[in-house]
C-alpha cells in the first residue's frame, strides 16, 4: 500500500488549500478521502442515460442523493448549478465542471469546448472546477490553449483543478484505445504536467495491449497498473472514474485496488445513480466502507 | 578551439544578463559554462521513459538529484514546478518550459502548443523559459506566432528565452531527417533570427545526406559540423542535447566536440537519469570534468 | 527617364517623412537614392547561404560592411537586432523585417508569418519595417489579414512600410512563374494598393511569357518593363533586387535600366557579400555610381 | 535569544522563496542573515550626504562596494538601476525601491509617490522590491492605496516585498516622534499587517517616552524593545537600519542586540559609505562577524 | 576636465541608444555634444516673450533657424510639432515636450501637466521626449505619478528622456530658490535617480546662498559648483540651460565651465532668438567654437 498524498506536499496556495482542506476532511468521510459524485451525462451523452431510471434525469433528485449518500461533492455544468444548486448550497459542495460536449459529431479530434470559467465558479460558491482534457487527441493544440487559460484563472483565484484526463482522439484508437494501461498511464501524467491538482482516470486495463508501445505489452495485473497511474501522477491527488454501469462486485474491487494503490478517491455516478434510490444509498455506503479503511495519514 | 560567447557580448537587458549570470556563473560550475537537466520526457513520450528505473518517474527525486549533481538548472513544466519546485526554491535554478506535447498524435504537421506564461515563469522564481520550436513544420506560422508572444513577453519581464530548435514534419523527413548536419545548422540559426537568447539543438550527424541540399553532402566530420551549427548560431548561445540514452563514451566524445566548438553547454536527460542514482553522478562527474576544461574567458 | 518620386509627393505623416528622410537624404549617398542590404537568407534558405564565404555568416561582419559600404540601412530579422545592432545603434539604418520563413516545407500555399511588430522596431530604433507578401498565393486571406495590422500598426507609429512583394504559390507558378512581367508588375500593384511605402520587386523578364496572360505576351524590352513596373507602383518608391548571386555586368545592366526607369533604389544582399570583402566594397561601389547619376529633384 | 524566521515558516510562493533563498542563502554570508546597503539618500537627503566622501556620490563605487563587502544585496531608484546594474548584473542582487521622495516639502502630511513598478523590478532582475511606508501620516488613505497594488504586484509576480516602515508625519511627532519604542513598535507590526514579507524599521528607543501612550512609559531596556519589535512582526522578516551616521560600538551593539533579538538582517548606508573605501570595509567585515554569530537554523 | 560621458556606458537599450547617437554624432557638431533650441515659451510664459522679435512667435522661422544654425535638435509642444515639423521632418531632430503650463497661476504647488505621450512622439518621427519635473514642490507626488508612466512608456519604446529638472515651489523658496548650488545640484540628482538619460538645468549659482543647508554655504566658485552638479547627475547627460536673456559673454563663460565641467551640451532659447536673425546665427556660431573644443571621447 502507497501512501496516499497529504495536502501540505503539494505546494498549494491558501486558497487552493481551504478549499481542497472543505472538500476532503470537512464533508464524505472527513478522512481525507473523496467520493464525487458526477452528473454531467446529460450533456456528455444525452438524457438517455436516464432512460431505465426516469428521476435520475432529475438534477434536484441528484443533489439531495449526494446529501443522503454524504458525497464529498458534485460535479455539474453551469446551467444546473445556476437552477438547483442555490437550494442546497453549502450543504454539499460543489465541482463546476467548466467543459463539456456532446456526443454527437465523431471523436477523431476530440475536443471539450469551455463554457464557463473560474470566475463563475467562485460567483457560485464551488469549491473546485472541473475540465476535461483528451490527452492524444489531433486537437491538443486547441486543447492545451484553453486549459492553459483556465490553469492560470484557478491559480489566481486559489481554485482547486480537478482534470477529467481521457485518452482520446484517432491516434489513441490506433495505439491500443482509451482504456489501456498506455494511454491511462500517459494520461495521467500529462494531467500532472499540466497542473493539474486532482486528476480523474478511468481504472486502467492492462490486458488490453494491442498496438500499445513495447514497455506495456507484459504481463501487468490491475493492481500493478493502478499503482503505476498513481505514480504517474505524482503530487496529483488520483480520483478513479466508476465508467459506465457494471457489477457492483467488479467495481468494489477497482476501488479497493485504487485506495490501496494510493488514490484520493473515487467518483463514480452511473454505477451510483442508475438504480432505485435505495439501492444506490446501498451502494454508496459499501464504497464509504472502502474509503474507511484507507484514511490519510 | 573557438571563443565561447560572453554575456557582455549578447546586447542583452539588464534581467535577462542578471539571470544568465546566475545560471551560469553561481551554479553548476560557476565557470561560465551550463549543465541542465531536461526532465519534459513524461509529457513528451509519457512515462514509459521511466520504466527501466521507476525512481525517475518521481520529480521530486530529479530535482534531488539536479541538486546533488550540480546541474546549472533544471527543465520542466509548470505542473510539475508548481507541485515541487517550491521545496528547493533558488537552491537550483529554474528553467520553465512553456510548451509540450504528447507524442501520440503523428508528427507530420508538428506544433508544440503553448500552456504557460512567461509571467507564470516569473510567479514561481524560474531563471529562464524554454519553447520547443519545430524548424521546417509545415504548421511553423502557427508556431512563429505563439514564438512571437512568447519572445516578446521575454524580452518585456527580461527573463532569457532558451529555444528547442528541432527540425520536424513531413518536409524535414523528405529532405534528410532531423539530425542531419543540414537540419541542425538550419535549427541553429532559424532560433537566433526569431530571437532566442539560448539554443538547444541535437549533436548534428554529417554522414546522414540522403536527400539533403547539395552544399551538404560533402565529407565533412562531426566537429566540423558541430562548429558550423556554433557559428550559425552566432550570439545566441548553444546547448547540446543528449537525445535518446546511448552509450558513455560515445556521449562524452560529443561533449567534447561541442564545448571545444564553443557551445555553452549540455542538456542531458535521460542519459542522465535512466540509470540508477550513483550511476547517474558518476556520469555527471564525467561531464562536470569535460566542461571545467571549458570556461568562458 | 522618369522622374523620381518626391517625399513631398506621397501624403506621409510627419514620422514616416522624418524617418525616410533620414534613410534616404542622411545616409548613403545622401541624395535621395537608397541601396539597402539584406540579410534575411539565414531564415529564409538557411546557413547555407553562406557555405561559400562563411564570414558572411557572421551578422557582426555584415553590419559592419553596410557601414563601410555606405548603405543606407539594413534589412534584418529581430532576433539579429537584438544581439548586433545595438553596438551600431544609430550608425546605420535599421530595417526591421517583420515576417519570414524556413524554405523547408513547400512554397505552394506560400505565407510569411509575422514573428516581430512595429512596436519591436520602434523599440530598437529602426527606421522602417519590412514585410514579404507573397502575392498570388492561395494563403493570400491570412496574408492580407496580418499585412492589415501591421500597416495600421506602422501609420500609427510614423514607421515607414517597405513591401517586399514576391509572386508566389501554386497558382503563379501555373501562370508563368514569379519574374515574369506580369507576376513582378501585378505584385508592385498589390503593394501599392494594400498600402506599402515602398515595394521591393524583383527584375521583371519580360521574355518569361510562357502562360501569362495576353497583355504580356508581347515583345516588351526589359526597359519597358521596369518602367511600367515602376508606374504600376505609382506613389510607392520602389527598389529592385538582386536577388541570387549572377554576372556583375547583368546586375548593373538591371541597375542602371531601373534607376533610369524612376527607381528609388537598390536592395541587393547576395551578390554583395558573397564574395570576399574586398570585392564586396568594389562592387558596391560600382552601384554608387550607378546612384549618383540618377539624383532625386 | 529568539529563533529567526525560517522561510519555509512564512507562507511564501515559490517565486518569493526563490527569491529570498538567493538574497539569504546565496550571497552575503550565505546563512539566512542578510547584510543589505541601501543607497536612496540622493533622492531622499540630496546629493549633500556625498559632501564629506565625494566618492559615494558615484553609483558605480557603491556598486562595487557592494560586491567587495559581501553585501546581500543594494537598494537602489529606478533610476540608478538602468543606469549601474547591467554592468554588474546578477553578481549583487538588487532591491528595486518602488517609492521615495525628496525631502524639501514638508513631512508633515509625509507620502512617499511610487515611481516604479514590481514589473520594472522583474525587467531588471531584481530580487525584492522596497516600499517606504509612512506609519502615522495624515496621507495614510494614499499611502495605504498606492501599497495595495505594490503588494498584489509583488504576489502575482512572486516578487518579495520590503517594507520600509517610517513612523512620520505631524501625529507623530506630537506623540514622542519616529524613533520612540512605541512608534517603532507599531510601525513594524502595521508593515505585518498590510503584507510586507520582510521589514526594515529604525532601531527602537525606549527612552524616549515623552507624549507616547501609558504603556510605553516604563523602564524597557534597548534589548527588550528591539525583542517586542521582532514580536510585533512576527512572520515578517526584520532588518533594522543603521539610519544617519554614528559611532561604530554604537552601531555594533544595536547589531548585537538585534541580531540576538531574532532580526534576520541589517541594512547600513551612510554608516558604511560615509567613510573612505578601506575603513568601509574595516566596518562591514564587523557587521558580518556579528551575522555570523546568528545563522538562521 | 572632467571626462565626458559615453553612450556606451549608460546601460541605454538599442532605441535609446540609436536615437541619442542621431542626436548627437548624426546633426551639430556631430561630436558628442548638444546644441538644443527650446520653443516652449509661448505656453511657458504665454506670447509676450515674441514682442520684442515678433518674428520669433513664427514656429517656422524657429524651426529653420535650428536647420540654419546646425543646431542638434529643436524642443517643442505637439500642438507646433503637427503644424510646423512635417515640412522639415527629418532635416533637424525632433524633441517632442510631453508637458507644460501657463504661468498665470501660482507657481506654490507648481505641476506641469502632461499634454502629449511618447507615442505622440513617435508617431510625429521625434528622437527624444522632454518632461519637466519640479524638484521640491509639494505637488510631487502628482508629478512623479505622470513621470513614472512617460518613463515607462519611453522605455518600452527605446525612446530618450530628457528632463527639465527645476527646482519650483514654495518650499524651494524658503530654502534658497530656484538658481541656488543647493536646489540646482539636488535637481540634476533626483532626474538621474528617477531615470532621465538627459537633464537640463539651470546654472547653479553658489553665491544664493541664504537659508540652504549648510553644506552649501561655503565658498564655492561656479566652476565648482557646475562640476558637482555633472557628477550629481552620474550617468545622466547633463545640458545646461541659457535661462532668460543675459550679457553673450556672461552666456559663454557658463557654457565653458559647463562643457569643461562634462556637460554634453547647451539649450539656449531666448539667448538665441531673442535678436535679429544674423545676430541669432552669429551668437550661434560662438556657441558651437565652444562645444567644439569639448568632443567626447
Amino acid at each position: 500500500m502507497s501512501m496516499r498524498l497529504r495536502l501540505s506536499h503539494c505546494g498549494l496556495s491558501a486558497g487552493k488549500r481551504a478549499r481542497l482542506h472543505r472538500l476532503l476532511y470537512k464533508h464524505g468521510l472527513g478522512n481525507g478521502t473523496a467520493l464525487f459524485l458526477p452528473y454531467d451525462q446529460g450533456l456528455e451523452h444525452g438524457p438517455r442515460d436516464f432512460f431505465a431510471d426516469p428521476i435520475a434525469g432529475d438534477p434536484r433528485y441528484i443533489v439531495k442523493l449526494a446529501l443522503e449518500g454524504g458525497f464529498n461533492g458534485i460535479a455539474i455544468q453551469v446551467g444546473l448549478a445556476e437552477k438547483f444548486y442555490w437550494d442546497y448550497a453549502g450543504e454539499v459542495p460543489l465541482i463546476l465542471k467548466l467543459n463539456g460536449k456532446t456526443d454527437i459529431p465523431s471523436d477523431e479530434r476530440a475536443l471539450s469546448p469551455v463554457h464557463a470559467s473560474v470566475e463563475d465558479a467562485v460567483r457560485l460558491g464551488a469549491d473546485a472546477v472541473g475540465y476535461t482534457l483528451y490527452v492524444g487527441s489531433p486537437a491538443q493544440e486547441a486543447d492545451f490553449a484553453q486549459f492553459r487559460t483556465v490553469r492560470q484563472d484557478a491559480q489566481r483565484l486559489g481554485m482547486p483543478l480537478i482534470v477529467w484526463a481521457y485518452p482520446r482522439g484517432a491516434a489513441i484508437e490506433q495505439k491500443g484505445g482509451k482504456d489501456s494501461f498506455y494511454a491511462v498511464h500517459y494520461a495521467a501524467r500529462v494531467a500532472s504536467e499540466l497542473g493539474a491538482d486532482m486528476v480523474k482516470v478511468n481504472f486502467p486495463h492492462p490486458e488490453k495491449h494491442t498496438a500499445v508501445p513495447d514497455a506495456y505489452t507484459g504481463d501487468f495485473t490491475s493492481q500493478q497498473a493502478i499503482e503505476a497511474v498513481v505514480r504517474a501522477a505524482n503530487r496529483t491527488m488520483l480520483l478513479v472514474s466508476g465508467g459506465s454501469r457494471s457489477g457492483d462486485d467488479a467495481m468494489l474491487q477497482k476501488a479497493y485496488e485504487s485506495m490501496s494503490a494510493g488514490a484520493t478517491g473515487l467518483i463514480f455516478g452511473r454505477n451510483v445513480w442508475q438504480r432505485d434510490h435505495d439501492e444506490s444509498l446501498r451502494f454508496v455506503a459499501r464504497l464509504r466502507d472502502v474509503l474507511a479503511k484507507y484514511p490519510t495519514e
